[in-house]
């Protein structure tokens, strides 16, 4: 056994990022992930850019490791093939609107009919099980009634969406987690069952602290920039040619960075000679601070204080993040042949197992590329049969 | 069977957030998870704020569902102790730095040696195959090393920290993927191995579009505020009473909206007449959305938007999010019972399954309140022993 994964069987109805960025982890850790598309068209991601020499970037940084087979699900012999090769998989994934694969017939009561030993997970904005059945989710959304925009950003700007859509990412990884519980829960009982995820109740539950202390205290917490609500100095400060963060979290700490950078004179300070006063006058501070820091690079700045046991470190921009030594190290960046583009460069799975490989193998697949081999394997339908499906527009 | 992972036993040296996290999502699913503090002091979290009656709100949220032992684990006895238990269990966690597990003796190399099939997780900043070993890896500082911070917030305020701690969240759910592919993949081959998760690897794992743009254009991804880079208007607005987001994705949608609130003249003008145009123009757009949203209270608002068929919605502070009525019908608050508190309210597990619970069962636990069962179920010790490692300080 080489990946740890194998022997799982998906059929993927996931398209652009929640469900897919679900499958993608699943995949590369060996489970056997097979895209289901639209004929002709295929997931929408395919046609968003960036692009390299007309291949979506994006589109190939999520499907790596997947096979992609067409159904046209509105065809009858679509949807039947769809239900012969549920009959021979483990896992059923969709992210549609609520309501949709019912309507195509292929709803989870109509699949566990054909397979009971199914596991079917859904991601939608606020669940399958919802006061909200017709309300969009797209990520945006989901940050936004989620509550984690109004804790992210600066007081005096408007509620700040995460940079990357940590709303469909953090549902996937939550479906991830629920997949593989039901599939051990299935070695129990015989049986699948369904798992709702709402992107919504994913924001809710990584919102932590902000909860614990609205529920302790009835304070609605806000946005406070980067710094840390009770500890100083804890944020970002300037360099010459950059940012950096400094983490000051105790009063020994503090001694260290004051002796350590020359600020001894800090020390005296009676506004500083606590967290709690710290925090208080944290304007007052970061802008001493960065009367220091804003002299350095921050290389130098990271190196500097980095020496004296304070904890710290660079804000990397994505250039620098990709090319750093430990990046390397740790093999995170893989560079896979592409039978167009030579090659493509993707971030690598981050689960490092100590015996198996969870590093991505393949690239992403050109629609329905797998259509003749996984249809015999996973169907068991003949040349004819998979010749009628093509002749009538079925897949 | 009543949750999906009932049989799988954790001892826990999680502490603060990171691999706590990943425990707790376990532990509502079923498994039995053993935190091990150190006596006396127990997890720094315990004395977090804020405080209920003198017990941490922060602790609480995240540690329900856990049982509490203490070990010495520099006393021999304590140490022996938990390989005793090490060999009548599934899994075990920690988020020290690297090497501490192995100074104690018990590193992976050594659990091994005692039990084949444990499964050993870690979590730290950099990872244990690192050329930083020594760094420190707080959540500020995943972050900002991860390239996350570089692309979230506006361009002319500093790189901004996700208003949670969302390097360490990501990472503890990273490690509940891994070890549960890890249990699956001992069904197979009997043995266990070892799962060693870098917070840095998992911030780069996330920031999806941004490293896709920069390994295919070379364009240094920078941060934009709320809004989408290439659709608009797909921001965030001001409302009377407080924020909304609007996703306008493709020209008819961009059409429905100018019709619906009346702005028909915005579908002439040139500057709006594609997603392109309307991008580049997306400061004049945004003012002028604005004129129409900061009139209306952020329930108007939405209302009359989203009856347009237009994807919305508003900008929920935590109060807000905790109180919807899709919060109340999907359980996502749930209010335990507490011995001293009473009962306390947390935000409930957000892995929806069709034929099982997950949801939260029990309140976090006091120090060291299950050594004794602990000890005598897991480690078959007699009263007699566990009176002697009380007196001896190991436990």
């Amino acid at each position: 056994m080489e990946r740890p994964l194998e022997g799982i069987r998906i059929l993927d109805f996931g398209h652009v990022l929640a469900m897919p960025y679900c499958t993608m982890v699943l995949a590369d850790m060996g489970a056997e992930v097979i895209k289901i598309e639209r004929p002709g068209k295929g997931d929408d991601t395919r046609e968003f850019g960036p692009f390299i020499d007309g291949e979506s970037a994006y589109f190939h940084s999520i499907n790596r490791d997947k096979n992609s087979i067409t159904i046209n699900m509105k065809h009858p012999k679509g949807k039947q093939l769809f239900l012969d090769m549920v009959k021979n998989a483990d896992v059923v994934t969709e992210n549609f609107r609520p309501g949709t694969m019912e309507k195509l017939g292929v709803g989870y009561e109509d699949l566990k009919k054909v397979n009971p030993k199914i596991v079917y997970a859904s991601i939608c904005g606020f669940g399958h099980d919802t006061v909200y059945p017709g309300r969009p989710g797209y990520d945006i959304i989901a940050q936004a009634f989620g509550g984690l925009m109004s804790i992210t950003g600066y007081p005096d700007k408007p509620p700040t969406r995460v940079g990357s859509s940590i709303g469909d990412i953090i549902s996937g990884l939550f479906t991830g987690i629920g997949i593989l519980s039901a599939l051990r829960a299935r070695e129990t009982t015989g049986e699948g069952q369904k798992i709702d995820i709402a992107m919504t109740d994913c924001i809710m539950s990584v919102l932590e602290n902000a909860v614990a202390r609205y529920f302790a205290t009835g304070e609605v917490p806000e946005r406070i920039g980067s710094r840390h609500p009770s500890l100083a100095p804890f944020d970002v400060f300037k360099t010459k040619d950059g940012w950096m963060v400094i983490a000051v979290g105790n009063d020994s700490l503090w001694e260290r960075f004051c002796k350590g950078l020359g600020m001894d004179e800090l020390l005296g300070d009676e506004r500083f000679t606590s967290n709690e006063a710290r925090s208080q006058h944290h304007d007052i501070l970061k802008e001493r601070i960065e009367r220091w820091t804003t002299d350095k690079t921050t290389d130098d700045a990271v190196d500097t204080i980095g020496k004296l046991g304070v904890p710290c470190g660079p804000v990397n921009t994505v250039d620098k993040v990709v090319s750093d030594p430990n990046t390397a190290h740790r093999n995170m960046v893989v560079e896979l042949p592409h039978d167009k583009l030579g090659s493509i460069k993707l971030v690598n799975n981050p689960i490092k197992f100590s015996s198996m490989n969870t590093d991505i193998y393949m690239s992403a697949p050109h629609l329905g590329h797998h259509n003749r081999e996984t249809i015999k394997k996973i169907a068991g339908y003949t040349d004819e049969q998979i010749r009628e499906l093509v002749d009538e527009g079925a897949i």
